[in-house]
């Protein structure tokens, strides 16, 4: 069992987000932790992730734990340890100590939820031995799969209303998530010149995460092929020539994450091409942060990414054609082919388990758009949302080369070759959006060019 | 989708175990990889790892897979990734191209299972959306947690009789595994001078696993509160006059663990207390190797390191009596309460996912015995196979403010109470049963206390 001091101010954030939720909803709402879940045997676990909604309103992570919030109250079940769990495990916390540590207002064992379940609403928890006990307590299909319904959509919206802005507790969980994983980028591009596989790279990387007791908040991508855009392959060569794309991010012990890429050359200087490029995608990463702020949309932070990406492919000679005529025809979507980013929070892709009803506003779904369908989030910002930008350039050979007799008239196919050395390019960062504009929390990692060549370099 | 070259030994071991389950046997075997785990949402999965039984005869992990074994025949069941899925995760391999790689006979869509599943033996796989799948096809519960039946159990026993020694490939593999993880162990201990917390030397230890590119076997214990068992926390400091416990373990790309302890002083120098207890346990840790060999119980091994414990503590004046009495009346097991060790292979337990029908032979169960019960292996050994020995000393406060009534004659407390900084220590080596007595795989990395202190002062 996690137990932490946790300190007032992420208290005081708990206490408000509870009676939030209860200015919102009429109705209790149960919100279970979940349970470990097993990897090749049932005593071989993978490390332990409470829901995040739990999290959101109990502030740590307690397997085999649900709270019960209503009218701004909350209430924990959890069993106390077993006497031999003493054994194994130690000395653990008492039902009445954690629900001290959470400021609970009461705490039961488990087995008395079930009297308390009339009327609830819930969030499917993703391990299916928790889902079971939802569906068989609340006497209706609770699957993860499945989009809520009822006043479990009900809930469901009025937590995301609460999530999808960020208060001073969970910022300053989201800081330090940030300022680890600043740490680990710059660990792994120190590890990089004396590195032969990329797994090495990787190791320099997350070792500052476990170091720091956090956990990666996603499976690491530290790759020489960043045009494989979900590549959890660490088995390469690093090669002089290569580009290192690395897009890793920190998870604080309460469940806080951060998701960084940065792309940087394996010998410490971009070519000239390289250069070239990375200096494109900079620009977009830099014009769509330029652009936010509370009212604005995100589709259109997401258009202005397309557009400086066309423009500068267009200059380099690469593309042909108007910007915005190439961005309407898609065309920069076979270079740069995924959204400019999401929400961020206590999911990486925060509150994803919802499907779109996060990151989609009211009445909008996806695009059937190739340049646009990829977008995770379509929103105006507001004030305290945290989003990722992350613009990208990527020679996918499973698109161009259905691209090439489509687009022959569109794109400088020589002059793309001259361009062999940059497979994958992406530059993200975390930014908040504030009443003045954005907040980069994740801004303390250098982005240009020269500033990254000096960290590979030192 | 993992992919590698698979070596010439790995592939005749494969064969051979697909022909020796064939003269165990005499219906077909259908054996499912499992799926990836979600995490705290859908697409944010835990690492994928495959079901071990799957692993021993397909040879590479491949999710959503599964493999129909009869008559020394394999095939090959997986779907060719969809035209999208080159987008996010590059090209890969055609179904043909992994069945030439595992040496299949054949290989068709998952869809065609349905139609080859009749009376075929399964074991469940522990993902919920697999064993959904398995009790689906079959029309049978197959549930991890049910006990196997039927035919079932008779292909489990036929599996585990193959699984319970190791062939060349398998050695081989665990060899590599041994060897990252005695690496792993030196990183730990040159580390911890200038750790402050016990996250940067388990940080220090994974990231040799991680570079190495395998992963953990299982959730590593890295602490200076060795005397909680299974403690998975790392935020404790770590002060001079602390032991390190440290109980981690690698496993290569392809499935194969390893598993070792060793415990040291964080100032470099055991203290004379500490250094008594480490002499004892390492004396138990000495005999029971020592006495390894084909025909041996191994429950003898661990009354072995019964005596040798209890014989080590009356010398030092802590428990009063002769060592076997005490350990008939299982005062040992207050120090030292866990099973002098396991089967070792694709599993840290292996083949626990059965329960105890790898573990204990035939007629066999566990022991009422406080000193016995958790004793995880209860066989004759055999040339072949690896298990571990691992014995240790604790002072689990939960046992021993228990005992302190019961046992006044039997322990001098006020002697026990100058070794008050030495709360755990474990000794742990993977030991592979030969022909001439015992091999010991992760033999390389010291044991002996001044070899330990030199490790970690340099």
């Amino acid at each position: 069992m996690m137990m932490q001091n946790i300190d007032r101010v992420l208290i005081e954030s708990l206490k408000q987000r509870r009676q939030k939720l209860a200015n919102l909803i009429d109705f209790p709402a149960i919100l279970w932790s979940g349970t470990n879940s097993p990897r090749n045997f049932a005593n071989n676990v993978y490390p332990f992730r409470a829901s995040s909604h739990f999290l959101y309103f109990a502030g740590i992570p307690l397997p085999n734990a649900a709270i019960r919030l209503d009218d701004g109250k909350i209430t924990l079940y959890i069993n106390d340890a077993s006497p031999s769990s003493a054994l194994w495990h130690g000395e653990t916390p008492s039902r009445d100590e954690i629900a001290e540590t959470i400021a609970a207002d009461a705490a039961y064992p488990m087995d008395e939820l079930r009297s308390q379940i009339d009327g609830a609403g819930t969030i499917a928890v993703q391990d299916a031995a928790t889902w079971t006990q939802q569906t068989q307590l609340l006497d209706r299909m609770v699957l993860p799969q499945l989009p809520p319904s009822g006043i479990d959509l009900e809930l469901a919206r009025a937590i995301i209303l609460l999530r999808v802005t960020h208060d001073s507790g969970a910022l300053a969980e989201l800081k330090k998530s940030a300022a680890v994983a600043i740490e680990a980028h710059k660990a792994g591009m120190r590890a990089t010149k004396s590195a032969i596989r990329e797994a090495k790279v990787r190791a320099a990387m997350e070792s500052v995460i476990i170091g720091h007791n956090m956990t990666t908040s996603y499976n690491s991508i530290v790759t020489v092929h960043g045009e494989v855009l979900h590549n959890e392959h660490y088995h390469h060569p690093v090669q002089m020539g290569d580009l290192i794309l690395a897009d890793v991010g920190a998870e604080t012990p309460t469940g806080w994450a951060s998701d960084i890429t940065r792309t940087w050359p394996v010998s410490g200087k971009f070519s000239s091409t390289q250069r070239d490029i990375y200096d494109v995608v900079l620009a977009a990463h830099d014009a769509c942060i330029a652009k936010i702020q509370p009212g604005v949309e995100y589709s259109d932070i997401h258009l202005t990414a397309c557009g400086v990406i066309a423009e500068g492919l267009a200059n380099l000679g690469i593309l042909q054609g108007k910007p915005e005529e190439l961005v309407e025809k898609d065309i920069h979507a076979l270079f740069f082919p995924h959204g400019i980013g999401h929400l961020l929070g206590l999911d990486v892709h925060d509150m994803e388990d919802l499907g779109d009803l996060a990151g989609y506003e009211d009445g909008r779904s996806r695009s059937e758009r190739f340049g646009l369908g990829y977008l995770r989030l379509n929103r105006p910002l507001r004030t305290g949302m945290l989003v990722t930008i992350e613009p990208g350039f990527y020679q996918v050979p499973a698109i161009l080369n259905h691209a090439r007799s489509q687009y022959h008239y569109l794109i400088n196919w020589e002059r793309l070759e001259q361009f062999s050395d940059v497979r994958g390019i992406r530059i993200e960062d975390d930014v908040l959006v504030t009443d003045n504009g954005a907040e980069i929390l994740t801004g303390a990692l250098p982005t240009v060019a020269n500033d990254i060549e000096k960290l590979v370099n030192c």
